[in-house]
């Protein structure tokens, strides 16, 4: 039984190392464009700046290593075609420019996703990059070194432009972050995007919110940024918008693609193909809140999915499911932790919702316990059911209450449980009442103002 | 309508704002004992080290904060009994002696519990203390200044007992913690217990477990504690053991007393008496893990029973309910954070579950990250259905683990939802994988080898 892995990453990875676990016998091969496996991606913004020393703590596993466990990672191989009828795989070595066929009893397609640039001029100058493998990070590490630049432009305004934004600020540079959006962080509501605004600005950040860029500038390396009619100075740019699912192998040897444009898969991870699956970047999930096709490329939901496809795949059951995801994500952009799950008001309104919600300012810690730090959180929930659709939090402890609150979506607690929640309280962990209690709480007002109106106009 | 409320720290405030902000005209009097009121008793071994700098941030609310609002609050007052049929009070002011009648309609009693002192010889010896109100740190810390001890004795190894170690070693003192068990942490499963004894230990405190008091030896002041045939010299002890849920009041009044010896309530914290609630550490719960009678004598339960009686109280109807409890703990001793939820795998088995449990040392953070620290996390699950039933965690981070875990149990999630969750992932907040759902991983595989096991008998 041979099992073929197109992709080296979260989930090529995780499938590959479950599905040894469950078959000692099998013949597993995993194979990847990169020239390393098992990259830590998401560390990648820190090793810009140093805060991550060392390179190779973000190399998980060697090839060697997988070569241990009886895993064969082909590195700087690409695979060009499938054929899913003669279950065989038409491979380049990138390294010799030799092609050759591979065949495959079981397939798991976790080929990822890309960054982009923008489609305007300039993009192709020295000096603008994107931040997406090791082989990115290196290259923007050899310029900085060599370049030493002093002003730098991100664009875009997601988890990475922010990320990337700390880095090079910790690198001295003085940096400027380009959104095309009004504002920042837009997965959030307007009063996160607000906080990181300010978080930004308090560490001397240009924020130019609702811009588009048209052009880089410069001869050869990039030395200008134009928008909006302005021309920035500029010695580096980082784009970190727009990233695209790899489907185009896929999607060439007829597997189905969903209406996220990502693979389409059952709770299985199975594709429409016989003895295919699909995990990680590159396949569609639900959103479990909205309901939804929805794709969520994120490193843990990658690891997540690539279990399960792995399992699955081993063993050529339906063994394990993946149901799906709530949209949990988090960042630090300096000091300020930001972090969310489910539903923003706008995409449950978005999703046919009708929306309460609540906010409010509490403190990480009992207020006069030493060090007690603000916290924002905010609750959305469902008008009809007073079930919670999502929750946003900002300020110290955010990674804490968006956990509970993923974890009380995945439930389907609505808001009376919230109030009642047992959550661990001592004076260094949090106020007396947990701000997920406190902004329950105050939802639980607004749902009595709601009742009420409705008798009013009844 | 006139409402008493008998006590007036976490639960009678609590249910005296509620039911002020219910109702408007309502007259409220709140009487307790100890001379204030409003409480934050969890922050006194902060006090002691002066980690809390002020004492008045210990005070919530002052009697004259409450009359702002209309609502009377008389402390150094005791209710001596209480006349269910004729809705009446006998009250002595502790300042005049002056005794008096006092009518209510409806009656919340939020008598709290106490501190006990073990019934050896020496316990009243100057320099032996309890803590548990403003004025007994009020005394210690009298002691402190006048006699300033060297050597301390802790007696007890629970959430008190541990804080108090802490903070009495930030005065410099040379501090013995004297357990009547073989472990400290009894709550938690012998992990737990094993490292809070290593925190304990690297910080100098002397511990001894399976010792109980024999007496504290002295002349009219505390000079040594006698235990297990030694002798041990000190200069101040501090017990943390025996609390007793303040019930007799109502006991005599007729009101029930449940299996755990505190106040018989129903889901709305209404006692066997008309137009009387209960409600904070004299009130009985529900453990909704083991289904049992349980007595948790902690602050943000009162205050959650508080906002329940006080709202029911207000309307004289069946408007909320506080359903029960988990068992959600957390304390820190020294740089070690220890919470817990649910049922530790021995509260488990006595409750007649047949348990798998799962453990495992991870990070709370990427371990790329700078500044990674271990953390340790225990599932324990019911064999039968998979159903979480319990989690500890110990090291940083342990709060968010606690956290996570409770909600989970208040969800009823089993371990394959939580091997699914999808939780906030970025390197400063934790692994690829939540330790939650690692240890959710490793407990599946428990269940396999379980199941296996079955086959392999049948």
């Amino acid at each position: 039984m041979r099992l073929v892995i197109l992709g080296g990453v979260a989930a090529g990875t995780k499938a590959a190392s479950r599905a040894r676990r469950l078959d000692p016998e099998m013949e597993i091969t995993v194979y990847q464009e990169e020239p390393e496996p098992s990259i830590s991606e998401c560390g990648l913004p820190y090793l810009l700046s140093g805060v991550v020393e060392e390179r190779d703590r973000l190399v998980a596993r060697t090839p060697a290593k997988f070569a241990e466990k009886g895993v064969e990672v082909l590195v700087r191989h690409r695979v060009e075609s499938i054929d899913a009828t003669g279950k065989k795989l038409s491979v380049v070595d990138l390294r010799t420019g030799e092609a050759f066929e591979d065949a495959y009893d079981r397939l798991v397609i976790a080929t990822g996703a890309r960054a982009v640039l923008p489609p305007v001029p300039g993009a192709e100058l020295d000096g603008v990059f994107k931040l997406r493998f090791l082989t990115d990070s290196d290259e923007i590490g050899r310029y900085i070194d060599e370049r030493s630049p002093r002003k730098a432009t991100i664009v875009g305004g997601g988890y990475i432009g922010l990320e990337v934004a700390e880095n090079l600020c910790r690198l001295g540079m003085e940096v400027s972050l380009i959104e095309g959006e009004d504002r920042v962080a837009l997965a959030y509501g307007p009063e996160v995007s607000e906080k990181v605004e300010a978080e930004l600005e308090a560490n001397g950040v240009g924020i130019y919110t609702g811009e588009k860029v048209d052009e880089f500038t410069g001869e050869g390396r990039v030395g200008g940024v134009k928008f909006g009619g302005e021309e920035l100075e500029t010695d580096l740019v980082i784009v970190g918008v727009g990233i695209k699912p790899n489907v185009e192998l896929a999607a060439e040897a007829g597997v189905k693609i969903g209406a996220t444009g990502t693979i389409l898969v059952d709770r299985h991870m199975k594709t429409s193909l016989p003895d295919v699956w699909a995990a990680g970047d590159c396949a569609e999930t639900t959103n479990l809140v909205s309901g939804r096709p929805a794709w969520v490329p994120l490193g843990d939901t990658a690891n997540q999915m690539g279990r399960v496809a792995g399992t699955n795949a081993a063993k050529g059951e339906e063994i394990l499911e993946f149901p799906g995801v709530l949209g949990t994500g988090i960042f630090k952009v300096f000091d300020l932790d930001v972090g969310k799950t489910g539903l923003s008001e706008a995409e449950a309104e978005d999703a046919g919702f009708e929306v309460v919600s609540a906010g409010l300012e509490t403190y990480d810690r009992a207020a006069y316990y030493p060090g007690a730090q603000k916290a924002f959180l905010k609750l959305i929930a469902d008008r009809e059911t007073g079930r919670l659709l999502g929750a946003e939090a900002a300020g110290s402890g955010a990674d804490k209450l968006t956990d509970v609150c993923a974890t009380a979506l995945w439930g389907g607690l609505s808001y009376p449980d919230l109030i009642n929640l047992d959550l661990a309280y001592a004076p260094p962990y949090g106020p007396a009442l947990s701000p997920v209690i406190q902004a329950a709480t105050i939802l639980s007002g607004k749902f009595q103002h709601a009742r009420e109106g409705v008798r009013a106009s009844e």
